[in-house]
Order: C-alpha cells, then structure tokens, then sequence
C-alpha cells in the first residue's frame, strides 16, 4: 500500500495551517489571562517540540502521555507526537488514581506531560508508575514548582534553544498509530484504543462535512470538550486543517468562563456533553454577556433533554445532537433534521432532532435484536448497534479477550441499545447495562429521564435499574431540584407527568431527592455511583 | 492493508443514499419530457444493471464504455460498473473520431453503452473499434432504432427482468480501478487516467467540505458539467453520499433548458465551464425565468473572466471559481475568500477570488521556477504547478514514456504556469504552451483575455502567441463581439484599455474580429483551433 498510495498523514492538517492559514489565531484562556498565537506560531512551536522528543530520546512508535487541560501546548503534542511517528496518549485526568496508574502502565508512557496544577495528581501515583522515565510540566516559560517529580524537565525549558523548523518523515505509513486513549469505563478498568493516522484523517475529513460540524475557515470554535476526551471528538485536527480559529478555555473553566470566551472571542460553534450547556444556561439567562457571534451548538456524550435544546434555542442558539464513543473517534450519528423533514411542524421536528441520528458516511451499521436478526426500521424495535468502517477501531489495546467479546466478528458491538425509524434515525434508548429488566421486559431509563428532565422544577434527573425482590428490577428516579425548589408534592407531579406518556408498569416506583446528580471523568451522569448508593433502595424500603 | 483497515469503497457512498435518503429525487431532462425517480430508485436499478453486467459476461477488472448525455442511466452506470469490481469508461461524446477510436481501443472496453441520439457517431467509427463485443443502447423502454451497430442489445431490454437486488462484494480493495477518463488533449492523442475506489471517496469527501464545493443533504444540484468529463468533477458522488438532490440536464440542453431547470427544480448550486455561464446570462437578463433558488455557482474548467463574476453577483448570484484536471479527480484549488479578507473593498476581494484559489486538504503542491527552486509567494514570480496527493493519479493508462515525462520524480507536473501569492492563492498564468515568449521573456495570454473580455462590446476573446519574423512570438487578440456591436473603432478601444494596465511590449500587435470563438470538446476556448487558424498573422501581415 505504502509504495502505491499517497498516504493519509496527520502532518498534512499541520502544514495546510502553516501554508494557508498562519494569521489564524489559537486562543487559550488561563487564569492570569488569554494566550493568543497563530497557526504560524504553533507550526514554528510543534518543531521545537518535535526536536525536543528528539532530545529526550524518543523513539519512532514510543508513547508520551499528556495530563492535561485544553490548552496551546497540548495542542502542540496532538501535532508533535503524530508527525515524528510517535505516539500521544491523553490520559483523562478526572479518573481515579488507580485508573491513572492502569492507563499509563498500559500504554507504557516513557514520558509524562503534566499540566502545573494537576502535578499534584501525579505526586500521588508516581510511585506506582512502571514505564515513566521523567516528567515534563507545562507552565509559563521561567516558572518553577516545588514538586518530588524526577527527573524533572519544564516545557519551555525544553522548547527554547530548539529549530523551529524540523524535518519531518516525508511520508508515514497511514496505518501507523498516531494517538490513544482510553475508555472511561463504568465498570471495571478503562480499556485502551489507537488511533492511526489514516483513521484520523478520514475522521476530519467526515466530521467536518456541512450535515456533520459544518466546519469552515470562517468558523470560531471553542472547544470545551477536553482534549483528553477522545481527540477532544477531532476538533483540533478539523479546525487545523480548514483554518477555523480555535479558542481553547485552559484550566477549570467555569460556566462563566466560556460565556465570557464566547462573548469576546466572536465564538460561532462550540461543542460539549449536556451538563456543561446545562450549566451555561444559567450564564445565557443572566443577560450578562453578548452571544450573538453564536450560531450552533454540537452537544454529544449523552442525550441533551429536549427541554435543553428549547432552553438553546428560545435564545436563537440552536443545538445539534450527536454521538459517538471512544471506539470510533469519536463521531458516528448526527442528527440534522432532513430538507423535507424541516416543513414539519416543531413538535414533530424535535421527535428527530432529540435521536442521535443519522449514520455517517463510509460507516455501517446493524441493530441486531435478541433474535439475532437485524429489527424493523420502524423506531420501535429495540436492538444492539454494531457498527464497522474506516473509523470504527479494530479491538482494544493489548487486551485480547475483550477485544474477541466485542469486536470477535468484525463488528463492534457499541453495547448500546437503540431504535432506528423509517428514515434511518437512531436513537439510543439505553446502554444495555442501564436497561431496566422489569419481570422480564425492558423498560428504557433514558426516555424516562428525558420526560422528568422538562419539569419546571428539575434541573437533572437519572432513573437507575434498583433492585427488586419480586420485579428483578424496578426504576427509581434520582432527582435533582433547580436552586428554591423543594421536594413538597414534586413525586406526585412527575409520577403524573410520566402516567400521561408511559405504560403504568414503566413508572418508578419511587423517586429520591439528591443535591445534585454525580458526573462521571468526562461529565456524563453518573449512574454507577448513583446504583451503589440507591441500588437497594427497594429492598432496603422493603425491610424498613 | 486489505485485511487490516476497512476498505474506502464506491459502494458506500450509494448505500448511505439507499438507506438514508431513499426517498430523495434524481430528476433527469429529455428532450420529451422530465424523468423522475428516487435514490430507492436508483440502487433497485442498480442492482438490476449489475445483474445485466453479469449476464453480459463482464469479469472483475474489465472495461466498460459510456457514450452518454448527464441522465439517470449514465448515473446507473457510474455505480453498477464500480460497486462490481468493474470499471466505467467515461467517453467524451464531443472529441474527432480518431480520438474516440483511440480512447475505445486504447481502454479495451468491451461493451459501449451508448445515448440513442449518439448512435450515428458510434456508427461512424465502428469498423475501427478493435475491443468491443456489443453495444447497448440507452433508450426509453420498448423503444427500437434503426441501426447497423451489432450485436445490439437496448438498456431497458437487459434490465427488465432482473432481481431488484444484487449481492455485492462485502470490500473491494480500495486500490482498485473504478472509472476511467481520458484528457481532452489539446496536442497528440488523449491520455487516459484510472480512478480507483480509494481515490474517488477520498475526492468525494474533501469537494463535499464547507469551503470546497459545500454538499448537504439541503442542496439541489444541476450538474452541467458532461458526465464524460473528469467523474462530472465528483458530483455524482457527493450528491449521492450526501443525499442532495440531482437535476441532470439530459441530451444538447440549451441555456433556456438550464434556466428552466434552475427554476422549476428549484436548484441551489451548479457547476460548469464559464462558456456556459455565459450563455445562461443572456436567459438570465431575459427576465423570463426565476431564478431566486440559486446559491451558488461553481465555474471551472479555465478561469471565468472578472467581468462574468460580476454580472453573476449583480443577478445575486455568487459565483465560485475552482481549479483541476483529469490528472486530479479533478479538484485541486478553490477560491474562496478567507474570513479576514472580506473586510477588504470589493475591488480587491476580486484580485483573490478570481484566481484559481487555496490548495484542498491533503494535497501537496510546489511551483518550480525555472532555475528548479520553488518561486517566492509574492503573486509576481511564475512557476510550474507541481502536485502529489491522494487523488493525484500516478502516471498514464499503458503510456510508459508519457507517465515518465509527466509523473517521474512522484510529482505530477501540470504544466501549468502560476504565481502563488502571499495568502497562498494560486494564480494560472497560462499553460506553459500557451505562454507567449516574446523576445525571450513571457507574456500571460490569459490576463490580456480577462482583460479583453472586460470591455463592454466583447463577448469572448482569445489571445494566442502568433509567430513573429523578429520577436519570435507575439501576442495576437482573437475577439467576438456582441449581438450588434461592429468592429468598428474596436481595435483602438481594446489596445487603449490594455495600454493602460500592461507594459507596452504585452500589448497585442493585432486584433482579429471572429463570429465566434471556438470552443473543445469540453467548452474550453480552443486555442489550438485559432492558431492553426491564425498562427500565422503576422507573417502573412509582413508578406501581404
């Protein structure tokens, strides 16, 4: 192939940047203040980064993992690590230590890039970290930290006496690994991916389509959706390579943070799981900032209730859902509503809209029912989502029986239990373990949620599988109120709101009170932990 | 790789359309009426094509001739020839008959599929056709001719009584042929190209981008641009990937057939040379259709003169320039102003767009100035266009010595003469043999002809390098005027305008006044024509 073909190289998104768009801006928000480079800049940065592997001794095909926030700098890695045949690892910095320390094992990172606030972390697990041969912390240039990390090297120590031009391989094979990263596993120890180059582009390329994100030089992004977390879902390739400017919110952004980059970057797309539009909504409704420049929100990771996008889009914003995993780079679905779908009237269109969507190019995809078979288009039949293409993983990481359980017969088995309609939208009802299996049927804890979630009062609800001495499984829904509201009479309400749309034996039997709905790493809701803790419930109210 | 990475295949791009967009329309124009059918339409005919193909006894890998107008049956040819492993050769219907026998021969086809009105043609030349075993006629159903050709077989004959589906290879290897095309040579004999599967999809993707030629599922497009012309630039392809709608103008449209196209399928984008747009002007102006649908309009093929951009916008209607060649699938540059170029005043704006434009993703380019170094970006100094990239072919069809002159060193060399300016827009100065050496040094044929074209009584103009007793070469202006303009005083206005914007030694010596500009077989401005014709001007001048 390699002799034969041009190959598909991630260093060909870096140059196009550095050939037709070095005035485009890259913008990192830090506490002390904004960060503002071009792609020029950043071209010039990744070669003084490529000659500082160089130095430290890496070789082709060896893994660096970052620990990182969104940031110029960890940009800098997605490009240099790729382009000199190496390899980035992202390591998702809101998992447990233990999680941490089975990544990079894993992986087996010679180097470990460590955002400065997050190098306490890292002090906590370095210990136990077999393959790590040095630390290199990322802070303002001349910055020292007291830390027990060693050996210790500084980032822009290591950049400063650098080139900044750098002989890159002319060509890579396309297969070569370029990136990884790992599942944030719900249960047991997150399972890792790689991502090759050809896979990368093919991904950029698709993802940046007009009925995907729509991607152009003329677009603004703020990427709020961490870079660690999937590619960050393949923006910063899909920004590099058609010259968007890119707005990269640094470390902790709160909810007023990325209004405030909205608002002074001219940001006009931006794309992020449910609960961080959530809270934004808050920052949206205070009056206090200028969105206008904003013109679509991408919301994935999980489904947006409908009454978040009505929220969006009673303030001109409007929303886009899609879906995607680690397994498949991410993006699979997207739902744009169709040409002739759009003369429907709105209620209707969010019927649609709400799904995960249409599959997207080059991919395939099966719902495989317990028979076996594949179930009828009719967005009712329930079936797994197995899905192949050129994007779609072939296994895990160095895991050979798990990868036989999920990818054994060529296809990925998403775990995912989900409808497909008429006109080929897909709309995930549950994650196969999130089902709940009442007297032998199942019952879909995501539509119930969504149905809670537009009560006025609620401000997120999940609805957990809770043991049950005669049902197996019952629902239970786990509530949690918007600031003033109080619990008085609001389980009636919501068992009544639910009895208007749902079978009686789909109703939760009961619903708890919670301040607030945990999240898990990448901002997903919670429900293992929600299972550990009221997973009795009935049992417990049982015996009580 | 094939048993590695999952393939790109052809066969995906019609699937998506089978599944997600079935009931999206493909609307083709005859002469006796609009045909009209859908996707769903589309692969069940497909399906029973690719039947007949196995009927016929086509192998894996063989040659099938079209000899065909932009209708749904040469649509069906463009995916059941591919999706089986075969290959479609797209023959131009308007090149001299020793270049049809050439290109027939020189394929190895063994069937031709041939447009019932095109028949005599192919009567014309049969005796020479050294590959072909029988030929089929694209008629309407139960339609019968009266011709020699033979063995005879009628499409809708061999369709008739196949299955509705049709079990095609789960992969292809990406790296097979799919179609092939020959280049409308303007010297010797066509050379032919093949465009494999991974080629065609990667091609698909990247013209689809926001910033290329924006394909959404939203858009209706008429492709003017022939079938038989460099895979129509890729539109069949990506309208049917991403579900857009197709209007195909069918046999000999006229610029009122296009307009009334345009108007009645509500068209939103479309494509073709500039000799086309300036034909549908004056049905424009005409008042008589409306036109309001249209977004955009893609011109390519060589460079649309400023002042046709302008009488498009003035209409609102924005016109796009982009750049390729049968070489490159075709599209290597499109033009389209960068976000912070658009506060420039709109005399400048037009400096950028009316050059060839911005370089697409993945491909590399070089422009090599005849000291062998690349040329400064400074939009001054000229320089060969050179190209690599995944859909850049590696060389010519069975042309050894050919594909080593042109391909050799790995890089594709157009023959084109450019300057690559500051922004990275890429401007064709002429084809090196259309560069007129005067006194050892170049003169650009193709500014003096926008500058020409400018003038408010010229209709189309040509400059070609005259042979010259003294100077070797000089400029001589080739001009058609406007219905009721006379030459009258013209000669001295155009050399005046020229006088004012060129160095004196550019200025054409001579004007000659012609009917009518002619054009190739793909509506280019025949320059060879006209210097045949009047190569010899100032020879004969200087004797006479």
């Amino acid at each position: 192939m390699f002799d034969y073909e041009f190959p598909l190289n991630i260093n060909d998104l870096l140059y196009r940047a550095r050939d037709l768009f070095s005035r485009k801006e890259v913008v990192t928000r830090f506490p002390g203040g904004v960060h503002r480079y071009t792609y020029g800049d950043l071209y010039r940065r990744v070669c003084r980064l490529a000659h500082a592997l160089d130095r430290l001794g890496l070789k082709k095909g060896e893994r660096v993992g970052s620990f990182a926030w969104n940031t110029h700098r960890h940009l800098e890695l997605y490009y240099a690590l790729p382009c000199t045949e190496r390899v980035l690892h992202t390591v998702n910095i809101r998992i447990p230590h233990e999680h941490i320390v089975h990544t990079v094992n894993k992986a087996r990172d010679r180097f470990l890039f460590v955002d400065e606030d997050l190098v306490p972390i890292i002090e906590r697990v370095k210990e136990r970290l077999e393959t790590v041969e040095g630390y290199v912390v990322m802070a303002p240039p001349g910055k020292r930290l007291q830390t027990s990390l060693s050996p210790l090297y500084y980032y822009e120590d290591l950049l400063e006496d650098q080139g900044e031009d750098y002989s890159f391989p002319e060509f890579i094979d396309e297969r070569t690994p370029a990136l990884m990263c790992f599942t944030s596993a719900t249960t047991g120890l997150p399972k890792g991916v790689e991502y090759t180059h050809r896979g990368v582009v093919l991904h950029t390329l698709a993802i940046s389509l007009p009925d995907a994100a729509n991607m152009s030089e003329r677009n603004t992004l703020l990427l709020v959706v961490p870079m660690f977390h999937v590619l960050c879902w393949g923006y910063p390739f899909a920004c590099t390579m058609t010259g968007a400017k890119q707005v990269l919110p640094g470390p902790q952004p709160t909810p007023a943070d990325l209004a405030r980059l909205i608002q002074d970057e001219k940001v006009t797309h931006t794309a992020g799981v449910p609960t961080v539009w959530l809270a934004l909504l808050e920052e949206i409704e205070s009056g206090k900032y200028d969105l206008s420049s904003l013109k679509e929100v991408l919301v994935g990771g999980s489904a947006p209730p409908r009454s978040l996008m009505e929220a969006y889009e009673s303030h001109g914003i409007p929303m886009v859902h899609a879906y995607g995993m680690t397994e498949a780079y991410p993006v699979v679905l997207v739902s744009r509503l169709k040409s002739y779908l759009m003369d429907l009237p709105p209620e209707e269109q969010y019927r649609f809209r709400v799904k995960q969507g249409l599959l997207m190019p080059l991919l395939r995809a099966k719902v495989v029912g317990e028979s076996g078979r594949e179930v009828a288009h009719d967005g009712r039949e329930l079936g797994e989502l197995w899905l192949r293409g050129p994007w779609i993983v072939k296994g895990y990481y160095r895991e050979e029986e798990k990868t036989r359980e999920t990818f054994g017969d060529g296809w990925y088995h998403t775990g995912d239990v989900v409808t497909i309609d008429q006109e080929g939208y897909i709309q995930i009802a549950d994650r196969t373990k999130d089902l709940i299996k009442s007297g032998g049927e199942w019952i879909s804890s995501v539509e119930l949620e969504n149905a809670i979630m537009a009560h006025p009062a609620v401000k997120e609800a999940v609805v957990i599988a809770a043991r049950h001495p005669k049902w197996d499984e019952r629902p239970l829904a786990c509530v949690a109120l918007k600031e003033g509201e109080t619990p008085q009479g609001k389980k009636e309400e919501i068992r009544e709101m639910l009895a208007r749309r749902f079978p009686s034996w789909w109703l939760p039997d009961d619903v708890v009170f919670v301040d607030e709905i945990p999240k898990t790493s990448v901002g997903k809701f919670d429900k293992k932990a929600l299972r550990r803790e009221f997973g009795d419930h009935y049992v417990r109210a049982r015996e009580g």
